[in-house]
This record gives structure tokens, sequence and C-alpha cells, in this order.
């Protein structure tokens, strides 16, 4: 019986100990689909990861598709997290102008494990200066914009997304979940992120180089 | 200056009477991007559709993913909306017996020009009655159950969306977002869907019968 329990014990250890915490940053205004796109994905992968959602002072955050979410307030995650995720949308455009902001966005990205940034929300990351000499991308439509927010990034206009060691970057909107997919493929092997996109029934654009979207 | 005057007033209420009205229903344990998918595409549409949410109870409603999201009591929507989104989930297991959730659902079905569900949302809307008879399809991994819950329904496995008349039915949960662009496309021809689609960099899957899921 006590050999029982222990091995019980073991597992919800085990179990625990490989629980990967995502954090998902939050802000008035962030793009629907570049958040909950890639939540979906996290969320359904419930033994390896777990999902929360912050914002600079937490509480209710709204954007203009009628949603309102809640969030926590960010101490827990100023020490880190495994997975970092920061969208984009239209709450950008004044959010990198938030000093508090991208100082907040700048001491998490430095203590994660790995960066995520959907869409404009790879506007808000240049700002802290962590992408200067590294290779990211934004989406087609505001990608002039994004540029001006990163002078010293080595912007690449024609990916769904890139990778640059611990930062992954992705196209607009709807390319965040090839992006998380792919993610997944990199740390636990492409049958299992072929599982996830199965089980939610999703096309995945598995080629982060193949971008339907950019012409020249 | 009176003439111009009325022309922007004209403007002004031609733009309100266009404006269709997408009510969302949220209970514990919807599927994430069974909502936000579909609310990404109306919602960036500001100038057609506007998006609200709404629970048997108003107030927040959260989810195993993590998401807690404000929803209002449905006395507004019990007369009807334009379009009726119903979501899957696992929280569709325990709705799909509860009596109160499934009469307001009946009741905002019968008086609203379109109701589309995604995933094991079509569960929900079997048990009013109202597909009877209807053809209508469902996701993947819970069809056995679906058909449970609809028995004179007549179901069709093979199908990335289903449209019977005013009914628009979806597969397993990123499905809605096809079939969303498929019903924007059924209203307001293909130049406008394949816009929308573009605008948020999203491939497309746009032949309701290309099922890339299904296994016989």
């Amino acid at each position: 019986m006590r050999a029982v329990e222990s091995t019980y014990i073991y597992k919800a250890f085990l179990l625990r100990s490989n629980m990967k915490k995502v954090a998902v940053l939050l802000f008035d205004n962030f793009e629907t689909l570049d958040v909950f796109g890639p939540v979906e994905i996290f969320g359904i992968l419930k033994e390896d990861y777990e999902v929360s959602f912050y914002s600079q002072n937490g509480g209710m955050v709204k954007n203009g598709h009628g949603v309102s979410m809640l969030s926590e307030k960010p101490d827990g995650i100023r020490n880190g997290v495994d997975i970092f995720l920061i969208p984009g949308g239209w709450g950008t455009r004044p959010e990198v102008n938030n000093p508090v902001l991208i100082d907040l966005i700048r001491e998490v990205s430095l203590a994660s494990k790995y960066v995520l940034t959907v869409c404009t929300g790879t506007a808000l990351l240049a700002r802290t200066g962590l992408l200067d000499g590294k290779r990211a991308t934004s989406n087609k439509r505001a990608f002039d914009w994004v540029m001006t927010q990163g002078p010293k990034v080595d912007w690449i206009r024609k990916a769904r997304w890139v990778v640059d060691g611990r930062f992954y970057t992705s196209s607009g909107v709807s390319a965040g979940m090839d992006m998380v997919l792919g993610f997944l493929e990199d740390c636990h092997g492409k049958a299992f992120a072929q599982d996830a996109a199965h089980k939610i029934e999703y096309n995945w654009n598995r080629d982060k180089e193949e971008d339907n979207f950019y012409t020249a």
C-alpha cells in the first residue's frame, strides 16, 4: 500500500515538474485571435502546459471585438515563465509608447525561457531592444510601422514565422497558431505537433518559409 | 449646410441599419477557438457586424484553458438577432441536460435570422429539435455522441461545414472559421470573404466539402 501510494506521489510530482507555464500578456485592444489561437493549442495540452493571462494592472481587459477578459497582475511572472506570449492588435499603437508596459515586457522576456510574439506584438518586443541584431517578422499590413519600432532588428518580410534562439515571432494574426505548432514541433517532435493540430481539426501551415500572404 | 448635415445623418442611419448583430452564447468550459475564431472574423468587419457575448445568467464564464470572459444576461436576445453563434467544448456534455439553456437556445434560434454552430455546439442545437430533418455536421472526435443528441437529424460525417437553410453547422474547432468565411461569401460574395481572410492572413479552407480530417 505504501509502495502504491509513493508511486502515485512520484507520478504527481513528475507531472507537476513537467508542467510548463504559459503567460499571455493582455492590453486593451489586443487582437482576439492573436491571443486565443495560441491559447486553444496550449490549452488542449493539459498535461504539459498551463495558461494564465496577465496585464499591466490586472483586472478586466477589453478589445474592439466585444471581448472582456479577466487578467492577473504581473507580479507572479516577473521572475520569468516557460513561455511568454505577446499578442498584437491596434492596442500596440499606443502601448509602444507606454514605458511601464515596455519595461514589464523586457523584464519578463529577459527572465523567461521562450518569448513568442504574434503579429504586431513583435513591435512591443522590438521596443525593449531585445530583438536587436536578431531575425524577426510581423504582420504584412503593419510591417513598415513595426520596423520603425526596432531599427536594429533583422526584419524578415517573407515568413510565416521566424525563430531566432529563444525568440519566436509570427506573421499576421492566424500565423500565430502555425508558429505555436512549430514551437511544439521544436520542443516535442513532429508527431506531437501534428496530433495537436489534428485534435482541433486545424490545417497547419507547417513550413515556416511558406508565406501565402507575402507580395514582393 | 442643411443639405450637408442631412446627408451625414442619412449615412449614419444607413450604416446603423446595415449593422448586423452577432450574439455569441457562452457557458462554462466552452472551447476557446470555437468562440474566438469566428469572433476574430466578425470583429474585424466593424462596418457590418457587432459582436456581443451572452450566457444563461450573465457574468463571468470560464473554461479549462484559463479563459474568464464577461457575458451579458440573455434578455436582450430573446427576440432574436441576425446571427446566433453556438460554440462547442466539454461544457456541452452537461449542458445538453440543462433544460433552461436548451429552452433559451430554442427561443433565440427560432427568432434569429441565422444560427451558426461550431463543433459540439451542434449537439446543443440538436437537443432543441430544430435540426430534425435537416442536414448538419459536428466534430470528428465526438461525432457518435453528438448524433445521440439528435436522432432525427440528417448527420453528415464528411464536411468542413454544412448549410441547411438558415442553419450553418461546422466540423471541429478550427472549422468554425472556415464556416464563418463561407457564411460571409453566401451573404456578401466571394471577394468580401476572401478579403476578410486575407486581412487576418488566414489560409481559408474554402470548399465546404473538402474535409481533411474525415477518415472512412
